[in-house]
């Protein structure tokens, strides 16, 4: 990333983002674990991993910030860089602990059997830390062929992803309660949809998208991804807990 | 913000509001998170909600106060400003947070019906949002032309909620318990007269006022207007869910 051409509006901006991912993934993981109590049991280890995947990404979040203000001096109105390196990476590392866990999260909130339920975490868990460990060595590559290999190559989990969630989880929602099919439905699409963001960025540097607004762009456009892929989502897993919870209480 | 033109006493002065604002916020936190366990679970969302508000206001006043310190250094009682910048903008990022939060806090206590209650926290935090969103690019703008027009945009969802709140709310508020009308209302009020201090000091700097004066009201005042509209509003919502699950309590 071109650090040096970033202006200092640009520079505040991204800062006010990460600050405000910070906030957002902090309250969201504490907002999921005090409405915890409130769902059925068979719904608690569903919130317990929707706060820890918000939890997880608040962790990263400050390292990012924190990583973000050490490349960066600003003085009497003036920006420059200091040399550091501002490590993007920690965003592999976060993905590749939440992006499984979130895919888990709307497995047990629908609590399908035992054996489905593992197999489904397994295969879905394990396709999305592929797609990110392929996507990793991509975003440090030096040339933009190996940038595009590995993108080529993350892909194929995605896709696969996609199909899981939109094809493969039809029979599975079919057999949910009424009152919260429509929801599961929602969020399997908030996931590909928010997920949408993340290869077209890893295209940018590829066709020389690498400018002050380029980078504010990714930065600001990944945060609102994050935030939507985790923390709303996580919203719409606890509001389905919720609603399963009480639609067996009327019926037991 | 010409830092230059404050006085070692304003200084203090502000350092000290930002603690007080910090150790506010703090403390509200814990005490609505203590006596959430004291209200009926239909009420538990919105006091977790209450406190989530003062959490993520206790964050962005040490965010804030980290930034004020880092731009002066005070020695042997002299004051100069170190040219860090001091981020305003933060305050941005919480109310972009915790004015929908704070609205949706009334909502939920009033325990509409479900449909009612997603809908009105869809519009009135969907307004306030786009309020603290459209402020923000006048509070960084260079000229005060952009301020103006930035505020002039702003006051439209302003007008909205205020209009939403004092009149929309009428009819919901009188199918409300006899014992917390008058809370209700009051709690709506407490909004509409905590915010008119937002928009007013926003001109500010368009009328001249820039000095340390007006630096200390502005900070000073905005510290005293968001501990109204959060933590007295919250206890203001904790005493109104207090008294339904009493009321709820003797009916049923």
């Amino acid at each position: 990333m071109d650090l040096e051409t970033l202006t200092l509006g640009q520079y505040n901006f991204i800062q006010n983002a990460f600050s405000f991912g910070l906030a957002v993934m902090g309250a969201a993981t504490l907002f999921f674990w005090f409405m915890r109590s409130e769902v059925a049991p068979a719904y608690r280890m569903a919130i317990t991993i929707t706060g820890l995947v918000t939890a997880i990404a608040a962790y990263h979040y400050l390292q990012i910030m924190l990583s973000w203000q050490g490349a960066f001096q600003v003085s009497h109105g003036a920006i420059e860089t200091t040399g550091a390196q501002f490590n993007q990476a920690y965003r592999y590392v976060d993905w590749l602990l939440t992006v499984p866990l979130l895919l888990i999260e709307l497995i047990l909130v629908m609590k399908l059997a035992r054996g489905e339920t593992i197999s489904k975490s397994i295969w879905l868990g394990g396709a999305a830390a592929l797609m990110i460990a392929l996507g990793y060595p991509g975003e440090i590559a030096e040339t933009g062929g190996t940038r595009f290999t590995f993108w080529i190559l993350s892909m194929i989990p995605f896709i696969y992803i996609v199909y899981q969630l939109v094809v493969g989880l039809k029979d599975s929602i079919r057999k949910q309660p009424e009152n919260v099919r429509g929801l599961i439905n929602g969020a399997a699409y908030l996931v590909v949809i928010s997920w949408l963001f993340y290869p077209i960025v890893f295209l940018f540097p590829l066709v020389g998208l690498t400018g002050g607004a380029a980078i504010t762009a990714v930065e600001v456009g990944y945060t609102i991804a994050d935030i939507m892929a985790k923390a709303v989502f996580g919203i719409l897993i606890l509001v389905i807990a919720m609603r399963k919870s009480e639609h067996e209480q009327v019926k037991a």
